[in-house]
């Protein structure tokens, strides 16, 4: 069979993870088993009905034209995970992002990266110290990713602007969000390297920033947190960074200064404390000649387990609750072959009938 | 042979601290050897003469009686290394004080103790912060333990007054510095515990105050520090207690400000950051059970070596010079035993030949 050409392999990528009920993780167990997203997109009606449900409404083609021609036209471009310039770090993800929408200087991914996070009411001295901080980086030649909210992020970015800076958004590479960045934002899109996950056009809400996070977290060699809050977004991106196998840096205050405690915190955990741009290149330093662990995507060769049969559906169907489980779990428990049960949870997943968490959990929706 | 009186063997002990070029490690290298301090102050002249020296002049039995004369007037008593109510922690010390002078309320010793220091020039929120930490160690019945200097010790005594503190002082028990601190360290001397190395009268120099840094460190299950500059005396105090095995601890602070960076540095080297009294009771717990390590004085069994001649007295002397070497490094040169080694070294010293250094190295004076 011949090999489809590339831009209708982009276009059955994109119709993949466009559609309803199929995440990150789904769209690369689909591409594992089948061997193509198109070949994806023909076998989900059959998957969903094996799994008891009916199919998710799949992106159309036409839709997904449209969405390329105005991805064309904001004069940005697709990066698809594993081909061509996708970052290699964030491909490492369980959830890494099948497609992202980049503008920009997409030499960016190239260098070192450093995320730069904190809280959005940050104190005077801490912008300061996080623009000093990314300005420092930037001339070290380290791209400084952050998320262009206020406080933190936008201090880090305007640090870097002329060294280099990366931003992901939350929403659409279009949406400008916070508005009063949108001048901020026009201009890492000319200097910088402006990111999306969704498509153009999509309002950020407040669901997409954990996602927005991951994606700072998994592209960057390490985080640094710059005052933050306990339980503060910006500490769940030191925890991505962490589960990602990164480094995570932060910068200490004074116990009595509540703004500092999550970073203290963090220290306590084991986070390397920062008071200078040489600590984070100190620290970041092993990870320049880190060995990649790209994932495979193996098209050649799909995963070779038969058909579960209706039992096996039954037994796993059954293990499922409420509460989220480890799939090894369900693995131990059912005594299938994971690769039956990988199957058995799509079909499910296909069918609407099962839900997803971080961890490789899964659970009844 | 009859054992000398308690009060004797103490005249003696005294007789040999207070003699010239006898600090605490020879002290202890003589009573290891001779048995008794008796012993060892009668041994002294010929060791000296085959050091190829004048013998040390020894402190006259009038000089030390009237020394004992004052601490009794003073309401002080004396605590002798590996006997009594001498703190287990601090007899675990290579330079463990041979004697202290101590007035108050002995029993504080037997508390689990933290040593808290800083700079003397802290910010007015650190010393807050130290006094309230303080307070809250005292209540959770730990004894904190400082230098009665200005700043971070002064709001260290204050915060554990009421609860239980223990001041150790550079100079004699009686001598009150900093001048402004007569008040409290009378206060500490009736509700809480004084002790001192130096006998009474002796007002406190530059050169004693590494001196009295090791008795703090020494004393304390672990040493928080709270605001200090880099390559500060109260870092020497962390080191110290780093080198005796102890728990060290910081209280981090923003890196903008110079107060904060010793303690940011600290943190980075591995020690425990602090933000609450919790933080340091879970810091030092595990300490609690631990096992003492206190050295033996085993006047029964004196080291068995026999004397050194000539051509091993020669072969020591000619490996020294004047930069400090390791004892151990002179064992494996010199190709003697450690017991030889070490009493031509005793003799060397008391003959005013020898020098030594932290880490039992030595050099020529």
């Amino acid at each position: 069979m011949a090999e489809p050409a590339a831009s209708e392999d982009q276009i059955a990528r994109l119709r993949l993870i466009r559609s309803e009920n199929i995440g990150p993780v789904t769209y690369f167990q689909l591409l594992a088993r089948f061997g193509s997203a198109a070949a994806a997109l023909a076998a989900i009606p059959d998957l969903a009905a094996r799994g008891g449900g009916r199919a998710p409404k799949l992106a159309s083609r036409a839709s997904v034209e449209r969405e390329m021609e105005q991805v064309a036209r904001i004069g940005a471009r697709y990066l698809f995970l594993g081909q061509g310039l996708y970052p290699p770090l964030l491909a490492e993800l369980e959830t890494a992002p099948p497609a992202l929408v980049a503008k920009g200087h997409l030499s960016l991914l190239d260098r070192t990266k450093v995320a730069m996070v904190g809280a959005r009411n940050a104190s005077a001295a801490a912008c300061r110290f996080a623009r000093m901080l990314a300005c420092k980086l930037g001339e070290a030649e380290v791209a400084v990713v952050s998320g262009l909210a206020r406080g933190i992020d936008t201090a880090a970015h305007d640090g870097a602007l002329e060294t280099g800076t990366i931003a992901v958004v939350a929403g659409g590479i279009d949406v400008f969000y916070p508005p009063e960045n949108e001048a901020r934002q026009r201009a890492i899109a000319e200097r910088g390297l402006l990111i999306a996950e969704a498509p153009p056009g999509v309002e950020p809400r407040a669901r997409h920033f954990p996602y927005r996070n991951r994606i700072i977290a998994g592209l960057a060699d390490g985080t640094v947190v710059v005052e933050a809050a306990p339980k503060s977004g910006s500490l769940i991106t030191a925890r991505c960074a962490a589960e990602f196998g990164r480094e995570v840096m932060a910068v200490p205050g004074s116990p009595l200064d509540p703004r500092a405690q999550g970073c203290n915190q963090l220290i306590r955990e084991g986070a390397t404390l920062i008071q200078t741009a040489d600590d984070v290149l100190e620290a970041i330093s092993p990870l320049r000649v880190r060995p990649f662990r790209q994932r495979e995507l193996d098209y050649a060769a799909p995963a070779a387990a038969a058909d579960p049969d209706e039992r096996d559906r039954r037994a796993v169907a059954g293990l499922l609750g409420p509460t989220a489980v480890p799939v090894d779990e369900l693995i131990r428990q059912s005594g299938l072959s994971p690769a039956t049960v990988s199957i058995i949870l799509l079909e499910l997943e296909l069918a609407g009938r099962l839900e997803r968490h971080g961890g490789g959990r899964v659970s009844l929706p």
